[in-house]
């Protein structure tokens, strides 16, 4: 946890917030912080700055914040993923959070097992959690807006547009002929929307639905990736194209 | 398991291979294959090319192997890192298997907790498990070389040269100017070694010893990642920038 990220409702008008849960846990017996020691602090979907401990004692640890620095603008990366198994969706949260990434659309594929959808890991409780542990990782204070579609063509075709209005599309294949970069600089685009399909892969169905709504087919390399590996690289791919 | 992969022994002159362990089981399960099947296969560290399946009992299942496709050349990233968490060291190994390293380094820095050493994970039958399934997630054949040191100092001091002789040298850093893509494509190496700190980040004084050994600062982004994400993110990067 190198930044403690707060909700706004916790930061009253004087900057004080007082913490009970996790986060005082953590302040005490990692951070190892006391009275008058100075810690990184954010807003969920807002400012970040600096705090002051005020206070620590076995119960609440009392922080004066300073949000000084105003949040920077979203992510231009999004991510439409297929869902995988659990224990890999489990893993992605938090990094994709840490990574940044502004919304994320899990979508079912022919090659999505049904049940995965039942999992708990979806739960926006939990999920959120884990995407706020990212987010405290990177110090970084942008919540990703998580969507959930159980109907594929339903959302290619009737949500993708609202939700993205102005993202160039791309989808991970690794047997396309391009790469990430290439696509990114030449189009130029500020804001990315990046498919990553199931472990088995679209189906040549998918792909196609997907190309007739504007996904270029990108490739970062031939070997096949689970898909948190593949998320990961190939975000990484993303952000570094945007940036130059 | 997209590729099922067999040590060198177990594969007979006429390319018989008898298997009953979990890639039995996994074959008989989830592939769900029958006699006359065709299947992806593997040498550890050898060629690769298809196998067909001559029976399936529920004790083995025997694979008849045609290896045409020889061994691809080493892949030109190697890893050193400053062992994290086992829990996050034990997501990595199959990972970083996955998505190609040809050594990697473990190495203990200021911030590693010395109690992270006694650790089963990094145990060689472990670990060694795990990177077989990165492979065969990714139908690759290399295994990455592990060593693992205890002395940061006698490690980049006596190991680095013949260990990795011909490699340029990088180390993250989020603070550094300029990005990996740059280095590389400035020094035009044929191999690179990525140096990753721990959680807690270089000392300054490791810094400058590996500073003063030939590597180069490289940043990816501003956000501190946790060792997996850095480690996949970073040497997606090096990937891409080594490949055009």
């Amino acid at each position: 946890m190198n930044l403690v990220l707060l909700d706004p409702a916790e930061v009253d008008a004087q900057g004080l917030a007082v913490l009970r849960d996790r986060r005082a846990l953590h302040i005490r017996s990692v951070l190892r912080s006391e009275a008058d020691d100075t810690i990184r602090v954010g807003v969920v979907n807002g400012a970040s700055g600096t705090a002051r401990v005020e206070e620590v004692t076995s119960e609440c640890v009392a922080l004066r914040c300073d949000l000084a620095q105003p949040p920077p603008p979203r992510p231009p990366a999004s991510l439409l993923l297929a869902l995988p198994r659990p224990k890999v969706m489990r893993r992605l949260w938090a990094q994709l959070a840490a990574i940044g990434v502004d919304r994320i659309a899990i979508v079912n594929a022919a090659r999505v097992e049904r049940n995965y959808f039942d999992t708990h890991v979806l739960a926006p409780e939990f999920r959120r959690a884990l995407l706020v542990e990212g987010l405290q990782q990177a110090e970084a204070t942008q919540l990703p807006e998580v969507s959930i579609h159980r109907q594929l063509k339903v959302f290619v075709e009737d949500l993708l547009d609202p939700l993205f209005p102005a993202a160039s599309r791309l989808v991970a294949d690794p047997g396309a002929p391009g790469g990430i970069r290439r696509a990114i600089r030449t189009g130029r685009p500020e804001r990315v929307l990046l498919a990553v399909g199931p472990e088995g892969g679209w189906t040549p169905y998918e792909i196609d639905l997907l190309s007739r709504h504007g996904f270029t087919p990108v490739s970062a390399g031939p070997r096949k990736l689970r898909s948190d590996t593949a998320c990961i690289a190939l975000l990484a791919l993303v952000h570094d194209a945007l940036s130059g």
